[in-house]
């Protein structure tokens, strides 16, 4: 049997199209992007060339709406940063309680060492965001709301264009890490509202150590790492032309088949999804079921450690994930499913299913294959599992 | 003719051997480095290593002194934002008028947004440090000194070990740029005074992208960038797994082949010089002579534009520089040939050779058949000339 990777919300494969697209920018077009000879000057165009892939992908208008980074996370801190020093007189953030670490842990460090207020916004059981308060939290304070388009865990989707007019109508600026989003969601940048937006390669087949910030035309930005005068002045380093070659080539991949790849990937989600539900008793999913990424399926095994579930997955050679793999290493639950306050004994069993455009319907076949034996196997050595079962004949999540 | 690379203090050919090494993490092993599957654990298997081997090349004992980055720039920065922060009570830099503008870059926003106090060290004619400048700007208020190991347009090498213990006298940590210095020059970092020092792969066959900042154990480091539990906490952004490994490649390949590479570069690199020097009338060498990195020339031609000698170089197939390809694009000479106080009609004329281990005997030859040429045909068109050649029958530099 093949390894079936299920984890492509943690990062997916580069596309061997993109490997090769970025060959020869390696030992053949290496030259300095900044140089002006010839070893150099193809190298220009060839990034002036991807560019315009992603802006496709984005449907954005101008070329220097793009700035590109060395990941999601930088792109997402000089966001906030950059909105703190060009929004004079506004010292607050608005953002939610299931961000992605990249934005809660520059938020912590904000509140604690430059007195920055940051309003967290909760969500529902759901994992659907409190508007009523997002709009309390807006004010003339807010330099910037940030809010994720699409939740790394559950997949859920955020109304990110009303979020945006939202905070345009508090004077705030409007950010959104859609490092999950990119690639999987159409975008049409162009008639929107959002002033930010950070995205990563290696999220849709493009390798890692790549991202941009899309920063709107007419909006401020200040650089966070400063030097050389690449991407016109606002993020100084020799320009990482194979990756942004590379990415502008995944990007093209992305948009193309966009349409078709959601309609088939969402079809293998779902198989897997229900036919879990079917053959394996106390387990629900997590997330908005309404409005979720077509890839992600987040499913709560009750009674059993989401950890050892992997670790019997992995055996029968499928990778998956409990939680962000940014976060893993820690024994909490998810600060997601906290936040949508799924019962402990169930988001401690809760497993990421992430799919791409690269799985089959044999991955699925062999995943529902082995699954209800994994389980069965851990509650017959969980603590909790004999109460439960004797409790309660079926599963009724307590937050439904 | 092969077309000629004499342009690698600008960035360098990637190695084979280093793409071969990279190529299984894009399609293979291509996991997330912090998850817990199969897919991922080699990876970190693979990191680690990757990070032996570049502690090998810079002589580090320990391996959490080295903090991988997405480039040099990023490094540089980071070094100088965490000591001002770090250090209490001090609110100074000193550094040299002659760095890159990595440090040059940041510092000027640092005195403009932040109110930081910056020295800048001048040099000789010869491009050496004023070391009684540098001795006096230290002091209490000093939160780090930051001078560069090698230059990148003339190659000069600074002594870093006294200017490190120096800083340490004044109680000011002390950092170094020392992008050009890493992969050319022997390092034993163990037995060093050195806090801290950042390298770039790019820069000795390693791909764009990757970068690593060394800090000697017991110095304290703030992220720049926030998010996620890489690099111990402090570089958040999933790991460039492929180009961390490629940068473990190039490391090993730099360090085996330090000793033989640097001889042969040097003769190369000699031969090209005194070849010229011989053949052109009116041209020196910028620099100091007895203290330089072994592969790079940078020669001043006098009464001519240095753009107009690239071009013609180009078409001669040869790549090769004026200045840093970080400020190419401006017409002002450079700023380190400015600070060297080389007289204006050469310093517009300088063009910087830099060699690497792929360089042949016959680069060198095909340089030196067309660069009279091109010399006597820009000459020809010179307004300056004239006068120059009937008033001086021979160079002397003004500030020899």
């Amino acid at each position: 049997m093949k390894p079936v990777y299920l984890d492509n919300n943690a990062t997916t494969r580069v596309d061997p199209r993109v490997v090769d697209a970025m060959l020869p920018y390696f030992t053949e077009q290496f030259g300095n992007a900044s140089s002006i000879h010839a070893f150099g000057a193809d190298v220009g165009t060839a990034i002036r060339h991807a560019r315009r892939q992603l802006q496709a992908l984005l449907g954005t208008e101008f070329d220097h709406e793009i700035v590109y980074t060395g990941c999601g996370t930088e792109a997402d801190n000089m966001a906030l940063l950059s909105a703190l020093e060009t929004q004079a007189g506004r010292n607050e953030i608005v953002t939610s309680a299931v961000e992605h670490p990249a934005i809660l842990a520059l938020c912590a460090w904000l509140e604690k060492a430059r007195g920055v207020k940051v309003h967290y916004i909760g969500v529902d059981s759901r994992g659907r965001l409190d508007m009523d308060a997002y709009r309390k939290a807006l004010g003339p304070r807010t330099a910037i709301a940030s809010i994720m388009w699409a939740n790394n865990e559950t997949g859920n989707l955020f109304d990110v264009e009303t979020l945006a007019e939202l905070a345009h109508e508090a004077g705030a600026l409007f950010h959104t890490d859609a490092v999950q989003a990119v690639g999987k969601v159409p975008m049409d940048l162009k008639t929107s509202e959002i002033d930010m937006l950070s995205l990563s390669g290696h999220k849709f087949h493009a390798p890692k150590g790549i991202g941009a910030l899309y920063v709107r035309r007419g909006v401020r930005l200040r650089p966070m790492i400063r030097g050389g005068h690449q991407e016109r002045g606002r993020r100084a380093g020799t320009e990482n032309a194979p990756s942004i070659i590379g990415l502008g080539v995944a990007a093209e991949l992305a948009r193309t088949h966009l349409d078709e790849e959601n309609t088939r990937v969402r079809a293998l989600r779902d198989r897997l999804e229900s036919g879990l539900l079917q053959r394996i008793s106390h387990a629900m999913v997590t997330g908005d079921p309404e409005r979720r990424l077509p890839n992600t399926s987040n499913i709560a095994f009750e009674y059993i450690e989401g950890e050892g579930i992997l670790l019997l997955l992995n055996k029968a050679g499928i990778a998956a994930s409990s939680g962000s793999a940014c976060t893993s290493g820690s024994l909490e639950p998810s600060h997601v499913l906290r936040a949508m306050k799924v019962p402990y004994t169930a988001a401690h069993g809760a497993i990421r299913f992430s799919l791409s455009r690269e799985n089959t319907p044999e991955d699925v076949e062999h995943v529902l294959e082995v699954m209800p034996g994994i389980v069965e196997t851990l509650r017959g050595m969980s603590p909790f599992w004999d109460g439960a079962s004797a409790t309660r004949s079926a599963f009724t999540p307590s937050y439904a």
